[in-house]
């Protein structure tokens, strides 16, 4: 690194990249809705190496369920430009069997945005990747 | 809205978007590349109307040079649920020629991550939509 950057990018092991999900709540979920890229805010966990959040039925539940999706999380302060970003891929899925669904509402899981928002999103990681800038 | 929802969901003008893409200078991102989504953060600033953001020669710049974008900036406060989310839509193009390079030049841009970073990437909105919850 020259003294023009002196910042550091470091990639994160899945293990790292897990405890910072852990770490945040809201991320940002994209995927492809006849073509063109779409992306939006969600409060999330990570449950049983899952990201799970909760939408309305239609609208982004419709166009999300069974899309590959890119699942971001930071922490970033862009004044020192240090932070991290974790990018999970992976298939988007609505949970729908009661046995399933009993864990997932004992979370503390509150959409960011109003609304009964009363079904779950499940993300199993295809990938995980990170990065870290010192 | 009942006792159980007292948040109230605000679709924002165009005007009110840009008011707020103005106020801050870290968004995320997304676009399909080989038919998977793909989410970056990325340090950004506002200019004639576009979203301009630099980035590294080849990797992100490669894949992301003519592709439809969705760019997403937002200001959410999770435990209150408060907040705000923009999201532009555009076609996102590298900046090659030198008359347009000169005034982006001069915009304190840095990006993010570290590395020269010295090309440039515009997405022209055609379409801006935001919602604030309040």
């Amino acid at each position: 690194m020259s003294a023009l950057t002196p910042h550091v990018l470091e990639a994160l092991s899945v293990d790292e990249c897990l405890q910072l999900l852990a770490t945040r709540s809201v991320g940002r979920i994209a995927f492809a809705h006849d073509g063109d890229p779409q992306i939006f805010p969600v409060n999330y966990q990570l449950h049983e190496g899952a990201i799970v959040f909760r939408t309305d039925y239609g609208g982004l539940l419709d166009a999300i369920h069974l899309s590959i999706a890119a699942f971001e999380v930071d922490a970033i302060d862009p004044e020192y430009r240090t932070g991290w970003s974790v990018v999970v891929h992976g298939r988007a899925e609505e949970v729908w069997k009661p046995a399933e669904l009993v864990p997932l509402r004992t979370l503390n899981l509150r959409p960011w945005a109003p609304g009964a928002r009363d079904h779950y999103v499940r993300i199993f990681p295809r990938s995980i990747t990170g990065r870290r800038i010192k």
